[in-house]
């Protein structure tokens, strides 16, 4: 029957049909009780999901964040999973709940991470619902999808999508991690790891603190592998698997014009404007292809492996489908797929500020224009370094580059002057070898779950700060995603499709049972 | 006595000693009993114009914007100047508040002008006191002044500064001008001329209806001369008279990414950032001296005559100052003086807003880049070319322009589009020449005012539409500002130095006692 021309099609098959006969039998099994619980449970599920998202999870926000931390710590009580809430020495820091599934015999732990507190929002930009009251839509809203509610009884459309922040992520990490424990417990199946619970409450901040709660709970954290579940699936909406992270450090740029804002026509073309600054500068900084033109921005990349090289072209193509969905007529990175050029360091623009637009608009000469930048690095490169590029880049633009509002001698002495701030919580690249035993059986486990073919990434364009774990133990990291990739991650109105939380938690189950190579 | 070597100084002296003796005796009396009339009525002035303050003005706010032209009405009713409401057709539209002081066997009549509505406000920056609560402070807040309350009795310092929108622009001028009436009717000083008042709803949204009230009104806005009283007096602190001002034209400029938001690392250096693309868009209207690139910008200038361009040799050197006072070491214009300059179009960038800064900020890549842009125009240009010249220019840089968010098929067809909406309400710029009659005895009228020479401008940097009153009116507008110039006009903590208040009653009283030519 194996009859195909392409070669690596034939390959592929043949990989393909020798890992389902190795693990089919072991997890298809659970997979189908996995299943059946989910079907029997699917209120409970989604009552106690929208019960958390109903709890404002911004990291700063102390108050609402120990809300959360409160919350899971009971859910995970009730489960017998004897949570802990983790401390940092600081106070107000929002802390992370542990749990462990201690599995008689196992001599080997696997963790599985996830975190609660979600982006900032901004809920004037929340047009489909607000961001805190979970709401149903029949599909996505760029879709035509109207608010629903849920019907009294039988089964929920999976195709539903649940508004509101963090109902992908990581919320949708966490409930998916519990639910899949529920439901191996509920039918006695037995892991051959130990299965360990770290959900962190200020992932979106940074982790500021992660490294310190490793630190003080060492014992605890010890695990042949973390199995970080954060991120999307493919675009394709096949699973994958995903080896390494970008690293990230977000810098801040603020340029200056006079000292208090002037009328634009009393003034204008004569007082420097702060915005026409920071448009000169930021434009300095890209070319036309989207190439960063910062000297240094590339140096240092660590080239890819044999296996993440192949991993990248066995994935499928989808490039044109996600370009007209998105609608671009044109990408950056001059002709290279998407997961071509996540391999490489990026410059975006998180957001730019100065004076007002739309009705507030008035005729001035703003004092100040900002920018936020987003930095991510791959391999190879350090957050340290790819700031110090960022800054040289702005003193060869004829910057006097500081790091706070200028004084009145500093503005009389530079005409140009640019504020620039790297924000607390930057980190490098991360990225595991997917020859690696764990990473077979982790790719086997997933795979398990799935007729389609998964996708192994060597990196996503995402970041998690798993430097800060691998950097204090002898471990690993592994990210298993399970959400929808049009989820609105980090932006207004982002929304969890119900299918994805219901193939998420086969998924986690799958990666739970998996056998020590 | 005159003895300075300089020729210029020389010929100012005398061509000064020459205007006082002209003017000063009819006018000092009436300077004089203004004043004292001033001084025996702070208090009931300074009350009717912070109840004035205190009623929200925004053009569009239809419910505040009446009950400001109510209150106008009433204080004119007081005063018998038997005031009307002059409605555009269009419902919800600001009306113009008319009143006439109807002078026995005067046959020639001028109207003084002001407007009643204030620029956009964001109370969240108003940092010194929120917009609409009246505030003194001992000073400016940017020297130091703390807020203080009014002495219960006894003079009040005129160094204080009331806070509030349009305590300069433009309340001010009406409240100097209803109390130039009253201190000289009380006096039973008799103008040569009919004074009739305007004061109008909507110049900062571009008095889109003036026209409209003249035409059906005609007969009530004959005049030999508008007086229009807005806008600041010099840097230097001499009372001006400008004899023009800038036309301005507002646009919107949104460049477009990604159709939904995207997470900044899943396709960071992949989906373009529609910041990145403003930016570069921004950065190719300007060159480093702040000169305008875009073809076609400074064609049709019309050039200075002799008497302008005496009068800005004539002026005080004051842009010195003007830099180290608001913190610029280097100003655009190729080292031309700020009078000079404003003799020229600018292009400014009002705002420009894309995502979010500070603590909203995420790692997106924001959907839309949005700018507004400000066009002052100069005599010559017109305002319609001038967005034509911005439009070829855009198309020169490679988009798409539309005048809508980009459809489906436009975003598959072009990838760079931008939306380009001309704001209503655009306008050419307008000019009075120096040695007409009339412009004479306004200037001299206000020199006869002040011991210091004052300052006499072509062309005024601000914008008003008074091609509006000209195209249909056979008159002239000559303008007489009485504000400080450090007033934040347009923008957040605008305030008023009161003595500016004071000597404008003064300034207005000397032109309503002008004599016809």
């Amino acid at each position: 029957m194996i009859c195909y021309s392409n070669p690596r099609k034939s390959a592929f098959i043949c990989g393909y049909l020798c890992a389902l006969l190795v693990s089919l039998p072991v997890i298809a099994m659970a997979q189908s009780t996995v299943r059946d619980y989910r079907r029997a449970h699917e209120r409970t599920i989604i009552d106690e999901f929208t019960r958390l998202l109903a709890i404002p999870n911004i990291a700063s926000d102390a108050p609402n964040i120990r809300r959360n931390a409160q919350f899971i710590f009971e859910i995970m009580q009730r489960r017998g999973l004897k949570p802990q809430l983790l401390e940092a020495k600081s106070k107000n820091t929002p802390p992370a709940v542990y749990g462990e599934w201690k599995v008689a015999g196992a001599s080997h732990s696997i963790i599985l991470y996830a975190h609660y507190d979600g982006q900032p929002v901004d809920p004037k930009q929340w047009t489909a619902s607000p961001p805190f009251q979970p709401t149903w839509r029949s599909a996505a809203m760029e879709a035509g999808g109207q608010i629903v509610t849920l019907p009294a009884s039988g089964e929920i459309n999976s195709e539903w999508r649940l508004y509101a922040r963090s109902s992908s992520d990581d919320k949708a990490g966490l409930m998916g991690i519990l639910t899949a424990f529920d439901a191996l417990r509920a039918q006695n199946q037995k892991p051959s790891f130990n299965i360990r619970f770290l959900f962190e409450g200020e992932e979106e901040a940074g982790s500021p603190h992660l490294g310190e709660i490793i630190d003080l709970h060492k014992d605890l954290m010890q695990a042949d592998a973390w199995i970080i579940c954060d991120g999307p699936v493919h675009q394709s909406g096949r699973k994958q698997v995903v080896f390494g992270v970008r690293g990230d450090q977000n810098v801040d740029v603020t340029v200056y014009g006079a000292k208090r804002p002037l009328h634009s026509g009393h003034y204008g073309n004569w007082a420097p404007n702060p915005a026409m600054t920071l448009s000169r500068l930021l434009a300095s900084m890209k070319d036309d292809s989207g190439r960063v033109t910062i000297a240094g921005w590339y140096e240092g990349v660590e080239p890819l492996g044999d296996a993440e090289r192949r991993a990248i072209a066995e994935a499928p193509a989808y490039d044109d489908e996600l370009r007209s969905e998105l609608g671009l007529a044109r990408t950056e990175g001059d002709g290279k797929s998407l997961m071509e050029v996540i391999n490489q360091p990026s410059l975006n623009i998180n957001g730019v500020s100065s004076g007002d637009v739309g009705a507030l608009a008035r005729n001035v000469i703003p004092t100040t224009a900002t920018a936020v930048l987003d930095l991510r690095l791959v391999k190879g490169n350090s957050y340290r370094k790819q700031v110090q590029h960022l800054v040289d880049h702005i003193r060869k633009q004829g910057f006097h580059v500081i790091d706070h509002d200028p004084t009145d001698i500093e503005r009389k002495q530079h005409a140009l002057i640019a504020k620039v701030i790297a924000r607390a919580g930057g980190y490098d690249a991360e990225r595991t070898r997917m020859d690696l035993p764990i990473s077979v059986a982790v790719i086997n486990a997933v795979q398990s779950t799935s007729k389609d073919r998964i996708v192994k990434l060597p990196t996503s364009g995402g970041s998690l700060p798993l430097s800060i774990i691998t950097d204090r133990l002898k471990t690993v990291t592994i990210t298993v995603p399970i959400v929808n990739y049009d989820n609105n991650q980090h932006a207004e109105n982002e929304n969890l499709r119900l299918q994805n939380l219901w193939d998420g938690i086969e998924t986690l189950a799958a990666v739970m049972m998996m056998k020590p190579s």
